[in-house]
């Protein structure tokens, strides 16, 4: 029960020049869905990513770091559902490994020139002798315009595919931006999400790349929120292919730099709302909007207080304005010098709280009719400064029990 | 569906000597259930609490402040439920002081003298005309022997009323404390939960108590969670008449210190953990226990993170042995410098998690035996220390969501 998510159409997904993808039904937990997908890129292609800051970093993680670090340049990225090979040790480690040696032995290329991602049930052994085995199924099936299968092939509890593309141009280049993403439980992420991928055919330098990686992420997948549970396996890849005839943006100061970061950066809000609008369970779409902060840090806190309170959510959920809760986890985020009494709170248009208290003019009829819709803006004012953080949330269902309580089954 | 909570028996209620409790059905929400409390003690009975940090702490729990600091000796206890008086603004305080200045009129001592408590819904006016008209009704029901009435009293989504004695001796006279509690849902107390109150006929200097309420709220109501909601309201209060003719204890050196503070934390811990057994929905009680901390507190932050993960509390509910998800709480609970490769988990005496990854010894079926139990040990070793810390929480099962999304209708 998606909120407002419509299904991508493979015509409104846009090959991107030099990226092709392929999938496999490789059985890794289940047969008969797909749970490989490949993706590949040309020589010279710019690389960058963000990766979770969980101290229980998944074994794919640590090789992704690894072989970004060894610079030989990316050519291929393979993920697999299913099994996120975390908690997994050493033979977690041997397997991203084997994996990612499979596959460059089929495409000419180095080991180091692979970027493993896993994602599925934590703690179990990967099923490595099935993903290898898919391999030449995925690389038989590469091309431009498999982006929705891919899409298709990364899912786990997700409802459905989530895909996008951005067109812009840059001297007068067309540039095309595609970008999937998946995830729809254990969505805190700290750094990027559990997974998303945005490919482009404009040409940036690997030092730019990841500077436009981290800001995306920072206005996008960082500031999303589902359970609170930070994912072993988040990971936001940018991937630049240069074929587009655009120039190199070879800094931040370039012209096009700007307009590649806000086209990027839209495209992944884009992509990061539609894991909140999957949220397990999820009926409701919550803007968390944290105004007047003294900081983006201290406006962040308290947006996360707000939307990780299951108190907020079961009573979005119910569209029932008990809106003294989120008063409460207002009071409670650690803002210590907070003064409560300059504290004001709007649902949408509706004024609620005015200095503090209940605003005298408010009537619980306005606050029940915004509560009713499927997406919501809770606008809080702080009165202590001009910094703003938002962030985004679902709301708390008896199917979200659901799904956690029967996942592996 | 509380979890093994046998109601407690008035005849196991041991009356405290000067301490009497009486009740009204004050019609403050709904009709013809018990609603106020108040509570009388003698002259010199030394008082000491511990409140709420949220910064939108209730108008009682600010007039409770202010009436302890005034010094001038409390004499009567008064709370309310189905209204917390909270995010009340200046009408809020307002209310608060004319519950005291009527109850004061009718018993004879200052204003001052009286501490307020409020329980209920958030950011509602309170009807302190039905309040104040109930106190006679209460007055008139004054008796040593009302704890049981006074738990039902407090009562919100509780499900059933919570007290408990104890009987210590002290140089050869027997001293009895008595206690109770209220709270299921808006748990993770800060400070102090969302009520408790515990009075002994020991007698105590007004400062060595002020210790022991804090050293016995941080052993018990401190360590509690149900959702992580830190209430606007939550209050802790230890009293002591003094009437059981034991020495008076004017200091923690005193020999019968340390036995009066641990029979304290005793029956806080169990009133306490009747929170959690009745935390909304659960099925489950679960003490999260964390050793080989670097400190307490890094032990309190690993432990709340999985306490409060909702994919690890959905799979408690779900009797899943899906333990992977504890370890990625652990792994993004804030400890930065974790070394994971030196982490380990049980469930009871079940080695799940051996060195960072799966215990090749763990079968499936040991950690399912286990996750039927009602009540479930989990403990976490991080190996770079010496301390620990132990937290109680629940499940998250369909009835906790139906509950909040009901709550005010």
């Amino acid at each position: 029960m998606a909120v407002n998510l419509p299904l991508p159409q493979a015509a409104d997904l846009k090959p991107v020049r030099g990226v092709q993808l392929g999938w496999a039904e490789a059985g890794i937990r289940k047969a008969d869905r797909k749970d490989v997908l490949v993706l590949t890129v040309p020589e010279g292609t710019a690389v960058a990513g963000v990766f979770t800051r969980n101290r229980f970093c998944a074994a794919p993680v640590q090789v992704c770091r690894e072989h970004l670090a060894a610079g030989k340049g990316i050519r291929a990225i393979v993920v697999n559902t299913g099994n996120a090979n975390a908690g997994t040790g050493e033979p977690g480690l041997a397997a991203s490994r084997a994996t990612c040696d499979a596959l460059a032995g089929q495409l000419g290329v180095a080991p180091q020139q692979i970027l493993p991602f896993s994602t599925g049930v934590i703690l179990e052994p990967l099923p490595v002798d099935r993903l290898v085995a898919g391999l030449p199924q995925a690389l038989g099936r590469l091309a431009e315009d498999h982006w929705l299968q891919a899409a298709e092939a990364i899912m786990t509890t997700d409802t459905q595919p989530k895909a996008a593309s951005r067109t812009i141009t840059l001297g007068g280049k067309t540039v095309t931006l595609t970008g999937i993403s998946k995830g729809a439980g254990m969505i805190r992420p700290n750094m990027a999400t559990m997974l998303g991928f945005i490919a482009t055919d404009a040409a940036v330098a690997q030092p730019v790349l990841q500077q436009l990686v981290k800001y995306a992420a920072d206005h996008s997948f960082n500031s999303i929120t589902i359970d609170g549970d930070t994912s072993t396996n988040d990971s936001f890849v940018l991937l630049a292919t240069g074929q587009s005839g655009a120039a190199l943006i070879d800094s931040e100061s370039h012209a096009d730099y700007a307009v590649l970061r806000d086209a990027v950066t839209d495209l992944a809000q884009e992509l990061a709302q539609m894991i909140v609008r999957d949220g397990e369970g999820a009926t409701k779409l919550m803007t968390i909007r944290v105004e007047q902060g003294q900081s983006v840090a201290e406006c962040r806190q308290v947006a996360y207080a707000v939307a990780h309170s299951p108190l907020v959510k079961t009573a979005f959920y119910a569209s029932d304005p008990n809106l003294g809760r989120i008063l409460a986890a207002v009071g409670y985020a650690g803002v210590d010098d907070l003064d409560v009494d300059r504290v004001n709170l709007w649902l949408d248009d509706v004024w609620v709280a005015k200095d503090g208290g209940r605003n005298p003019d408010y009537r619980e009829e306005d606050g029940q009719r915004v509560m009713q819709q499927a997406e919501i803006t809770v606008r809080i004012a702080l009165g202590r400064g001009q910094a703003q953080a938002t962030v985004w949330t679902c709301d708390f269902s008896h199917e979200y029990v659901s799904i956690n309580a029967d996942y592996r089954s």
